[in-house]
């Protein structure tokens, strides 16, 4: 059993007894770009209650900061301005999750918690409850209509890449918000620039890059709707992972399943 | 009955049938400095459950922001800086809740829900779940030495008008946090920046001043450890309010305890 985060490629020949490769996080994107990995060595990933938990409650408190619009205040509060505003009715302000996996199907749960609508889309309907569930591109279309703070937690896969950009941007209601906490990847960087300047995000919430960490130089630290975070929106805590690799670790030994096992063809 | 929100002074003998004074919030302070009011009249708040949602809502948030660092990330991303850092462990921030009222015990429960340790000091010990209640001068001595995030909601009374001042704040841990969601009459400012200057405080929520609107040259603005809301933590909602009024309006002619009643003597 090998345990791998950003491994070397081409390794895999000097491990002819391999049964299984686990990815120390929940993404397993790193495992399936390698093609090099033995079709017989099965897939895994290390997905913790805590890492759960932490992503709810970052996505939480950045939906809370929209919604009570702090974002406005730190802006008057430069200029030395007092400028109260109601929050948000939170009728008016439903979420949509892009992606009800492990991660996402926790932050739905916790928003419902605090009285946000929810939705989700995903590649197959999913049975939540009070989270109302799309798919396809229709669906897709239909919840971001509908939403207004967008939640990206999809697995990275050559169908999603890129899946951040001017059409699905263009297709939400004016002056919407992203929280992105997926991969770089997913995002069109230029497009999220062009949507941030004609109003069709008001503000983006970024945790992920491609590449990481961001380059000094780079436009997006200095724009003014642009908030960044180094990916630290959940981490996985190492007594927990150790936890879970080693009951992955006799699963593979008793060839049993793995606690979170990993769809080659799904690419998650 | 009346309902009121900063009244004129010396007003209240044009009401000579008056049975009820209400506070259109959960502050009650501006009814017992007014001395005028005939001892015969009951007074009241009005505290909705909105409320109570909203203020736990808004120190929740805080709490997650400093647990997971995001002021740090704040500053970083100002010099284009790339710098990761670990999330608090939650049992490492210990919240301490000055006043255990019908907001603070909301507060209380929801950071409890959300895995924080929450102390509380009040004028009674207080019977809550989870909740380590402290009273009297030792008790908060005691919980001040022990809690590293201070939430203030105490009533404006005598006894407790500028209760956040260097005593207190030197009792605290080492670069400690301080979310002021009570009145600004609780503070004294200078101890603040003391405070905060001397890394006793490592930064200061504030959402409540003295005076409001806090003036444009005050240098609570441009401090770069007090962060600003224009007392915006908690808004009674006019639809809940009104069915709260309606109730206690019946209560008076029906001669029932009123929702919330003020006690004259405790001063809340």
């Amino acid at each position: 059993l090998a345990v791998t985060w950003d491994h070397p490629s081409g390794i895999w020949d000097q491990f002819p007894n391999l049964d299984t490769v686990l990815s120390l996080g929940a993404g397993a994107d790193h495992l399936i770009t390698d093609g090099s990995i033995p079709p017989s060595v099965q897939l895994g990933r290390v997905v913790t209650p805590s890492l759960k938990q932490q992503m709810a409650e970052f996505v939480l408190m950045h939906v809370l900061w929209i919604q009570r619009k702090i974002e406005h205040f730190r802006t008057q509060e430069s200029h030395s301005r007092w400028d109260p505003k109601a929050p948000w009715d939170k009728s008016k302000l439903p979420v949509g999750i892009m992606g009800l996996g492990e991660l996402g199907s926790a932050v739905a749960y916790l928003l419902n918690q605090h009285d946000f609508e929810v939705h989700g889309w995903s590649r197959t309907i999913k049975e939540i409850p009070d989270v109302i569930s799309h798919t396809g591109p229709h669906g897709r279309q239909s919840m971001v209509e509908q939403c207004r703070i967008f939640v990206c937690l999809l697995p990275l896969t050559n169908k999603t890449k890129g899946i951040l950009n001017s059409r699905l941007f263009n297709a939400m209601p004016d002056n919407s918000w992203l929280i992105h906490v997926g991969r770089g990847e997913h995002l069109v960087e230029e497009d999220l620039l062009s949507a941030l300047n004609s109003d069709k995000l008001a503000d983006a919430y970024l945790d992920v890059f491609d590449p990481e960490p961001l380059p000094s130089e780079h436009l997006f630290w200095t724009h003014p709707n642009i908030h960044i975070t180094p990916h630290i929106a959940s981490l996985t805590p190492p007594d927990e992972a150790a936890e879970q690799i080693a009951q992955d670790y006799r699963n593979t030994l008793n060839k049993q399943a793995l606690t979170h096992p990993v769809d080659r063809e799904l690419g998650y």
